[in-house]
């Protein structure tokens, strides 16, 4: 049985060879989504099916796998089940690839005031706010209130916030440019907020200046050294001080594990994810495996392995090859397992139109040449292709005119929908 | 002033030449709604942003025109105000264009059970309903609870009623027959009920049989005569004492005029439209003019102006032409104003894949022909080049593949997100 039709489950299911064998993939979303680029929905780049695919549609050709829309409440090692909420379900062998939610180290209040960005529906909450946001202040009379509505704070200098700081200066500065009467929008302040002192820290200290270079040259504030301290309704207060308000307060400082990990009693580290054995599999427990976001792996240079897509998909190519060679092969139970070993493709981060970074080995290089390679390397990876053609169209489309598809508000006041 | 940014709003907007009067555009989403592929939507052929635009996005080459998210709450003929959600607004010409809602004849209690389509919230509620019912009987052992999830009943037999229950018997015959393991959602019902004895009653009886033949040929279930008597949690009730059980009732039997329109002390019909004058003015307010679903006009043939698009856009045309000329020239306060005459330029409605009815003037034909014949009208009317390219190759795919793009649920159990 597999739990999350992530990037890993997925993968793990298309590898899995063992026909004979029957494979139950279990989420509680009826979608993959193509998560590294769920920062595009957020900022009306593109539209939600356009990085979302059914899980089941994608392995619809692998006839021992069964899809089930469910939600994990729990899991038994002992008695290897699984609790559903549709009840318990038994299994020989586990994968568990449930990913990470967003951690608000120890503040769950805040997550009412500054939303993180993990499923497609922070994505659209986001994208409803921020325009939401520029509609009021086309009616706000009031110039501190007109100042607020237009301010945006990205919170963490990670990858996604980056992404989300880039996207929204240049949706401020170029997209909404011409179609407000009353306000500017090219008047917005993007302010990004990084409480060490360099962005993308697991990058080469020259990406990083690279990087916080490219996003001052399109508009946004960077801010080192700026820990928060406390988040309210439309207020971030810093450890120095400094009080910034700001209608719209995205959260991408932290990921943590699925909460489910810490109820295993395996050892978990401080974000929740499980310390694995070098063949990925729990500690005592050989027949379930913990692979993507919420396995914590070493590698040889003493870092773990980061919580990238690739990593989770190399982690159920591995899976997927013990179990298949172990079900197939006449191997004795005790035959020693391969170690997984994590191959590095090279990390990169975009920030807009033309403008990135990229780390392939030794190779750096940042602006327009690692903005391509970006784009190529996400449209070959999209799943599905008809998601990878319509977000070419789209991508291109934007890039020769500065519009933006998806700038739709859903989902303002439901229950009234029929009034008026 | 202009209330609603409809096809009638927004043709009036971009045919008002005069750039010295200022235009205010009201409307209580921020987006044109190209409505005539909503069902598109509900059943999970096209995305939300596909079909829609802001408002503001269309009209950003107009400097004269400003559009305001806000939503009327009243209007006072005498002091020629409109209320709005932030306050009063005054008008010196004001055309009201809000359109219509679902109407459930005195039964708005069935709402609930059986939504309507009209906004795009709708369509994602019905998209994520039906889907939702599939993933449901998935996991169903009872066999009376497996029918009552697979079974999908469309009220009403006039255009949407048939593009729903047609899109309805695609989606489950083709586009998810591969991706269950434990049930065959072809042997999904799809049940069409229409209260009178033909369908599409404003067309020609062969194109009514037409239709109901190509219904048919799809696998939907035709019921003439069915009276709705009530309707409760997923139970149809007919007054001939059949009994229908169905996880997913969708109502497409009738549309009223904007509740607003029986406070302003104006003549209207049963549902709601405003009788106007020949010229579309109010009955002794010049100054105010209707358009659109919420106006009553009547037709030399003694039948009302039908309530479809291009004869809002004809109207919005005749009202700005109106004012343009009395705003510009020196006319006389008393001058005699033109009778706005509809030209019907021929009506369609569509079934499936390659299945269709048209008529234009003595011209009908059925079948392929009138399924381009609406595929190219629809392409050519879509606003923006953006949407257009995209639901051209989004359809073409569809029709090669009998895939679909948009079958992605969100909004399940929001306020959980974040967990597991």
């Amino acid at each position: 049985m597999v739990l999350g039709a992530g990037f890993g489950g997925l993968t793990f299911c298309q590898v899995f060879r063992n026909s004979q064998a029957r494979v139950t993939l279990v989420d509680r979303q009826n979608h993959h989504l193509f998560q590294p680029l769920l920062y595009q929905v957020a900022t009306a780049g593109l539209s939600a099916p356009e990085i979302a695919q059914p899980a089941r549609s994608i392995l619809r050709d692998l006839p021992n796998v069964s899809v089930r829309l469910d939600e994990v409440s729990g899991i038994e090692l002992a008695t290897r089940r699984v609790e559903l909420a549709s009840g318990p379900l038994e299994y020989d062998h586990l994968v568990i690839a449930l990913g990470g939610v967003t951690s608000y180290f120890g503040h769950p209040e805040w997550e009412q005031f500054a939303p993180g960005l993990k499923s497609l529906d922070d994505a659209l909450r986001i994208r409803r706010e921020v325009l939401l946001a520029f509609e009021r202040a086309e009616n706000e009379p009031d110039r501190a209130g007109h100042d607020r509505l237009l301010t945006v704070v990205v919170v963490g200098g990670g990858a996604t916030g980056l992404e989300l700081a880039g996207a929204f200066a240049e949706l401020t500065r170029h997209v909404l440019r011409r179609d407000f009467r009353h306000i500017d929008p090219g008047e917005a302040r993007v302010i990004l907020l990084e409480g060490g002192d360099r962005l993308l820290a697991h990058m080469a200290p020259e990406m990083s200046e690279s990087a916080k270079r490219q996003l001052e040259d399109m508009g946004v504030e960077v801010r080192m050294q700026a820990k928060v301290s406390n988040i309210s309704e439309g207020l971030v207060e810093l450890a120095d001080g400094t009080r910034i308000e700001a209608a719209n307060i995205i959260w991408a400082a932290g990921v943590s594990a699925s909460p489910l990990t810490r109820s295993l009693g395996v050892e978990t580290d401080r974000a929740g994810r499980l310390k694995v054995m070098p063949d990925l599999s729990l500690p005592g427990h050989p027949e379930v495996f913990a692979i993507g976001d919420l396995a914590l792996v070493m590698q040889a240079n003493g870092k773990p392995v980061p919580g990238v897509s690739p990593a989770a998909i190399q982690q159920a190519q591995h899976v997927a090859r013990i179990i298949d060679h172990e079900l197939s092969a006449s191997v004795p139970g005790n035959a020693p397992r391969p170690e997984f070993k994590y191959r590095d493709k090279g990390t990169m981060a975009t920030i807009g139109r033309s403008a990135a970074v990229a780390e392939i080995g030794s190779i750096r290089f940042s602006g327009f040449m690692a903005w391509l390679a970006w784009l190529f390397v996400h449209l070959i990876f999209l799943v599905g292709f008809r998601n990878k053609m319509a977000v070419l169209l789209q991508w291109f489309y934007s890039y020769c005119t500065y519009r933006r598809g998806a700038r739709i508000v859903t989902g303002i006041k439901p229950s009234q929908s029929d009034s008026i």
